[in-house]
């Protein structure tokens, strides 16, 4: 003798677990916490949600999150090195790497990896405009920031072939250990990575 | 050098924050996931949010969660037993009562547990109201399913005695092992209770 929960709170939990890391009870407590909220608050993060895709734009220049189809703010920052681009999947990972503090260059999002095995491709346009900003700002060094797995690597050998007609130096982050990290616990393709890429100290 | 998240990106994600099991990270997450989505599917889940607190309302008879002012679909059901009413806290608790599929009686929402710690005591309208159905579908069973800890005691407490110039069984839950426990790993209050309430075998 399930009990159903009413249709409007099943449609709002449904869509919510859609979420990454909601599961159905996770869901059912958003719910819940929501049906006791001030109703302004709950209005607001309707029209937060309703409006999010509208009011959030891509940087034209790197394809970075922007607003109202502005430059980013690191594209508008005259103070960023244009002469050295770091190549990102995905526009989030942009904000992993400015908390780190140390990258003063700009960016550029291709929007996805090279999957062969799922039938992805890149985006060949934003290659394009990435080898356009190469030759319209005369850039020195273009960073490949993929992931260490195989469809990084992959996608990072692509990129560099296709920049090897460019008098641009093409580099990748290292490999090897992670800050902090107990060499105990490393696995093993690690170690490769960190005796291979060792450096004199 | 912290670069900040478009201020639309930053204002959703401060208001899924406060979502319970939401943290800073997840909310992050939760928005880019959201830039991904259809527009279709964003609009869905921007009304589904709207709108929640129009379309569930509290079931006039038991304060569980209802659509557009109807009885919820307990009370609605001619099969439960009118005569025994299982009071809880909270409507979200209705639910997971109901998934054991034990109980054939109806329920009623009291909405809060008695705190005089944190200044808080219980809605006495409700309590109110409780009485009325008590005398109205001549009740024989009241049972009290509230949390096992002080609060929930105290409530407890309370209701009965409230319930004493009726002419109504009261019952509480029972208190012991949780279902697949190892009596090693139980606390001693938890063992106490079972002492205390054992049953002939």
């Amino acid at each position: 003798m399930k009990h159903d929960y009413p249709l409007a709170f099943q449609e709002l939990a449904n869509l919510l677990k859609t979420l990454p890391g909601i599961g159905r009870r996770s869901a059912e407590r958003m719910v819940f916490t929501m049906l006791k909220w001030p109703p302004e608050k709950l209005a607001l993060l309707g029209s937060a949600v309703s409006e999010l895709q509208k009011k959030i734009t891509q940087c034209p220049e790197c394809w970075n999150l922007s607003s109202d189809g502005a430059l980013c703010g690191i594209c508008m920052n005259h103070s960023r090195e244009k002469t050295l681009i770091c190549v990102v999947e995905d526009a989030s990972q942009i904000y992993n790497i400015e908390n780190s503090g140390l990258f003063k260059g700009v960016y550029h999002v291709v929007g996805g990896k090279l999957s062969p095995l799922e039938g992805k491709g890149i985006n060949d346009s934003n290659i394009q405009s990435l080898i356009r900003r190469i030759d319209a700002n005369a850039v020195k060094e273009v960073i490949l920031a993929f992931s260490s797995d195989v469809e990084g690597q992959a996608t990072s050998i692509y990129i560099g072939e296709e920049l090897k007609k460019k008098n641009v130096a093409v580099t990748r982050l290292a490999h090897g250990l992670p800050a902090g990290s107990d060499i105990s616990y490393a696995d093993s393709a690690t170690i490769a990575a960190a005796l291979h890429g060792r450096r004199p100290l």
